[in-house]
């Protein structure tokens, strides 16, 4: 098909395509004139791919040639594939680093990854430490208690995450890099969905408990 | 304190501070001379919780304005005020609008929801169904299934979340928006975690089951 093609095809606008081609994000297409090139499925896959990674997943172009460099060459060993799949997600997501001062999150993400029996990447536990005390300074409450209970329900999350990871290797590093990249928005969008349920149950059963007698009015 | 202690303790620099009480986005000083004000720990407090919604949680400064909204007016009812906490949120997400075409997926989320039993709010289920659509076209698999897994875990997270909302409601206008908006990346670094966990688990029981005897050497 011709650019015009891949354009109607993915919705997205002639002049981008051109410039993923020039920045080499999507492969240039066969040549079939001096000015022109016919793309085929694949290409639309690719954009399509480009399109969610800067969209949805909201990379910037320098994050997003990295995600692809995984897919283009996945390692061989399934678990260092999972560790590149998630560097190159990492290199995407930069930790608000606060000013100094007492921390005590570094001390305290050991201990309750010790007591899940967990084995943590540092970069990632150093990472979390530094997301709970932000999230604290800022004024949440309930983190030292909370983070090990989202942390037992994240198992249940990965345990899915894990159980649709295709046999093949471009498959699983597809699927791992931009399923979970993809799929972070889903998860916070459900985590609201998930709210609300929870909130009108407890409100309904206060109001059974308390007002029964009001039910018929 | 003046506006170079203020600086100190949020680590936010002094422009930066001039520019928030600019927009009105922190509530001016007490005017000490023409030209000078002092500043309180409320001061830092707001400071703190502006700097992490724009940075922490990456909102636009008109969603950071919605957001301070409805901590300053709280509505007085528990369920309004998740609502219009969430209505905060939801602005500063925008949703992904692929190409049209048949789409299975509001369908398919108005069946899973009706599953799961939860009554869900239509614009969050619109929201789930367009995230799904678009991680499905960029080449994601496992969806259909995953999904309800995936809202089944997210209610042990909202358990957690629900748990730690304080009695006062203010305290709980700002739990629920900022606590949400600033812990979704401290659950996504959970996810990321728990898929190593879980990935380790699953090579070191395949180990276990097919070398036994390369343990030794």
């Amino acid at each position: 098909m011709r650019i015009s093609a891949l354009s109607e095809r993915t919705g997205v606008p002639v002049a981008t395509l051109k410039y993923y081609l020039r920045e080499g994000l999507v492969p240039p297409g066969r040549p079939t004139a001096a000015t022109q090139a016919a793309y085929d499925a694949g290409h639309v896959e690719r954009v399509r791919l480009v399109r969610a990674l800067t969209q949805t997943a909201g990379l910037a172009l320098a994050d997003v040639r990295r995600v692809l460099g995984v897919l283009d060459n996945p390692p061989a060993d399934r678990l260092a594939l999972l560790g590149a799949a998630q560097e190159a997600m990492l290199g995407a997501e930069a930790t608000a680093s606060g000013p100094g001062g007492e921390d005590p999150w570094p001390a305290r993400v050991a201990a309750g990854l010790a007591e899940l029996g967990w084995d943590c990447d540092p970069t990632l536990a150093a990472r979390l430490a530094a997301q709970l005390r932000d999230a604290q300074r800022a004024g949440v409450a309930g983190l030292e208690d909370g983070w090990t209970a989202w942390a037992r329900a994240s198992r249940d999350v990965a345990l899915a995450d894990l159980a649709s990871v295709p046999g093949d290797e471009e498959g699983a590093v597809r699927q791992v890099v931009v399923g979970t990249l993809l799929t972070d928005p889903v998860l916070a969008t459900l985590r609201r969905i998930a709210q609300r349920e929870v909130a009108t149950d407890a409100a309904g059963v206060r109001e059974a408990d308390v007002t029964p007698e009001d039910a018929s009015g």
